[in-house]
């Protein structure tokens, strides 16, 4: 068995990690870490896991003996603590931010803050499951939300060239859930609820992440509009993507690039041409549906992607690169079935 | 006109009677009152009243000078400011829970707190708005909104000596606005949505508050069980209410009861037999409506009723009480249809 | 592998089927029936399934070859149906109303329509999967969603003869998907959305179920009050439970019995003292979280229950009812946990 | 006093007519027509206005007598029973779509079916309230409701030629209510709640009424890329709207530019730089609320907009330009500050 650690315990990515680990044969928890709740047991935090005997650990207080340590929590953290395992041979999947950009100040401008040290940017691979190499990592910077939905809409058609890369706007939407468990005002139930609004327009952190990913596809640099928007759901992410496309190009085309391009992605589905996803749809689970437009009087194609936040946009996702790293298949422990209605 | 000061200017019952009182044609506004946001704009704390040039003022640094001042606040700071109030001959409606308790005992156990003293407390009147008499006040109690919604249910029945009072249950439901602005836990979106809890049962705020007032009407000492839940709304309070009735009756009995009793009540609406209300049927209004249902077969009564809690639960039945007070009629500036759908 | 029927395929009870057995390593489902939508892809009315290739079949035009049929159909199906699969040997498991109630005259007033055969109902066996025996059963009556909830909830003190039978009250709430997949005015998004109502008071279909089960315990009639209330949550039922106690009882007594009562209960989770369940903490999971109280001044107790409606209050109970047909491990294909949040 | 008839009695445009004109000094409700209710109280169908004695009428069996008829109708009814008004020199504001388009091919690629005679089309006032003129109109095509929030947003750097006009693309997501009462599987509440979806891309009928207002500001055609979204609350609209700038722009001149055009526009607020609204701020009243800003470095603007879809995007809009129509203060009867929380 792989036995895994959890940092940030006493998150949404955590909570979601044992969710979905409940299910995976090969894996087993060993250590749920959390400073402020150590020796508690879990589930005072989480009542939905009563039955289960989980207790928090310190992670000062714990001699780490484990093949891999997930780190379910805010950036400036697993900066600070990976290496501290990696030197110990322990593999790290990180999925908070600290990781995912190369540029050092890049990072220092959208997260304000010092960024990891080169040496363990470089390290880190930075991991799309569906499109990165399987391999021998240590350290996996596991991407943010948005820049899931919205790679996995879009690699396609920048692989291919096919697209004007100036044109680029990410209209976003995603659910509470993404905003994590700290309280705050905006986020708090009466305000939240009935309520939509766009917010970090121009200056959210996962912008940065997406033009990096796209920059290294393309090979040069591809800025993008991103605007995120938040929505009265616990969970879902709609990406809305908008692309000048540089040449005719019928839907059908988009859609067979699509097929062909996900053929053996068991996570990914594409929709029949006419058909868009919603995020209810995948609920729960750890795909990502996609649906595309063209609008052949303009060239500009529309692309629909919407995955779970929680899942596919963190801890499913972390869960998909564990099974790369250890060569198990990819649907191990993530073959959960949408949550509908 | 009447001016008004309101305490407690950041909090939702402050920014419902800002809404109300726009429609008041005899009332002004004439200062908010914040400790902590002295000097800002009320449109800072509250975007949606953009339009307005409202600024919260400190009321250290303030020589008030009003007819009436509404405490919006939570309990423990309305029976330390509004004796300072009353001395200069303003008016004050609580909407507090600090002089609804006529028994200092009581308060401590419930509120975990000093009561108010004895003579102020004395001097408070209690004011179901419906039931209670046109008065010179100067300090008005301003009843909780389980307890509005509950008794405006329950009077006639008590009143008119026809249910065995060891037999009430009160199995009442609210929205999460009436938790207020405060930020916990339980009513961060992302835990509260989708989400369905009963709390605080036999120690609820408003449970000595219920038997206080139908202990008075009966001449006795009554006894409630009172069980609030949580419901994933904004607003709104639905009160389920069991008793066993004392002599047989029916349903008809039982509806003409309640017509007559609030023949004269412009906000108590009765439904026909059979018919039940929903809470966002009384949205955003005044309105406290009422549906009632008898067992037959073991003389059980089951009574409905429903309110708006920010709205006849709270700063809507403020100013019902400020319109006694000045003998206005009660509809004045309270006239706002439910906001449906 | 236990091959399965599933009828009513185009329902949340189907598709809840659909989604739990996809975990059932013994399980293969065979046929997915609709009369409407025969020979369409599953995917076309569910497209959260779209990987999944089921195709819809008429019951009329196949030859059924399986060992077990699941009724996930309105009232007035299965009753026609079941008998021609029972006589071929095939074991049915009814997740309707049509053989719940032994009384056919009961049937009639709250169903509305003729019963099943007197023969048929007496062959059925009413099954809340934690108190029925083990057997050799082929035609199970599937407990409603709110039974499930209140039976589970009151057992244990009918059981042991500690409570007036004369005093039992169940206020319940619903999550909407319990009304179905159906169309209908008060469950359209605009109206249902912010809204709170009680319904069917009196005479709803699960009152006589309920009273009926009790009865059967007690030995003699039981009646009970049965409230029910639609909340806007999609999943998940809240039973508050009031029952007066027949002496005198600590609330650690109360607790004790129940731990006791359900020790050996995979998915009966019962609460610490002073906690009482979420909705949430058990959506999309076969768990039922129980809390218990005890009123000491007057010997009351309340008792609060939470499922998720469509799983142990429908298709997770039927899948739990087949392991014990099969002699299965009840926790066989229905381990997963809560998603929270 | 002015009186009015509201054609299409049971639809939400009507009854959200009924609740504003209730605070509407100048005018008085005199028919409420429907067909399918005629003769019932408007309260059977709307139990929120159960104190109000309206009834519905046929508009067959009443020979009507008053100053204006509002449509609150699908799509072709008005063009059938408009012209029968207006020759009785009855005023008509049409909700509905059958009005807008003045290109009667486009009306038929967009609605399916015949548009309205060319001249009822040449006669009708195509009215967003803040932009048209005062007018001694007999017929008003009250905008559509995408359509408000878009040109709000849009029409200022349209009439100041600022934008490319080929990059306009509009994000648009609206509440559930928009899609109005009638039952559908999409907006029912089991699968509305918690979901999120495109939908009608590259087709809403909403498409060509923004071209075409647009083409006029601008005197050459203008063509938009429009993408409504549904979102899981009732009320609301937000566009998100991305424009490429001609010239080099700060975000300062981009705000002052707004300010100084809707300057003399009550229902018109324009956010501080940094801040953008969110649909509950202007929840249940006639207020646009709209941030600005400015890519500098690629000159791209993005707009965001704000209405309450029934208010400012139907019935609201509707009043304002009654008041137009007999030149009243556009305030008149609009002056409800927005339900918040």
């Amino acid at each position: 068995m792989i036995e895994v650690g959890i940092v940030g315990g006493s998150g949404y990515g955590a909570v979601e990690l044992i969710r979905l680990l409940q299910h995976h044969p090969e894996v087993t928890i060993k250590y749920i870490f959390s400073h402020s709740k150590a020796d508690e047991p879990v589930s005072h935090t989480f009542p939905h896991l009563n039955h289960l005997t989980y207790q928090f650990v310190s992670i000062d207080d714990t001699d780490v003996d484990c093949d891999v340590v997930f780190f379910a929590t805010p950036s400036n953290v697993s900066k600070h603590l990976a290496p501290h395992f990696l030197e110990q041979g322990i593999k790290v999947i990180d999925l908070s931010g600290d990781f995912r950009l190369k540029d050092r100040d890049l990072y220092k401008q959208f997260y304000g803050e010092e960024a990891a040290s080169q040496t363990l940017l470089d390290e880190a691979n930075y991991s799309i499951a569906e499109w990165s190499s399987t391999n021998e990592a240590n350290l996996i910077a596991n991407p943010g939300c948005f820049p899931t939905a919205t790679l996995l809409g879009l690699h396609p058609l920048v692989e291919e060239q096919l697209i004007d890369l100036k044109s680029i706007i990410v209209d976003a939407k995603t659910g509470v859930s993404g905003a994590g468990r700290s309280l705050a005002q905006h986020v708090h139930y009466a305000e939240m609820n009935e309520n939509l609004s766009a917010y970090a327009i121009g200056k959210h952190k996962h912008k940065p992440e997406i033009e990096q990913y796209l920059s290294e596809i393309a090979g040069q640099h591809v800025g993008v509009t991103f605007t995120p928007h938040l929505i009265p759901v616990t969970r879902g992410i709609l990406a809305t993507i908008y692309v000048n496309l540089n040449k005719d190009m019928t839907v059908e085309a988009l859609y067979n690039l699509y097929q062909d391009k996900y053929n053996n992605a068991d996570f990914v589905r594409i929709r029949n041409i006419g058909e868009f996803p919603k995020t209810k749809e995948v609920y729960g689970s750890n795909y990502c549906d996609i649906g595309v437009y063209v609008d052949e009087t303009n060239n500009q194609a529309i692309i629909v992607s919407v995955i779970d936040n929680l899942v596919k946009g963190a801890s499913g996702q972390a869960i998909q690169n564990l099974n790369k790293l250890f060569n198990l298949e990819q649907m191990t422990g993530l073959n959960q079935l949408p949550v509908y209605p």
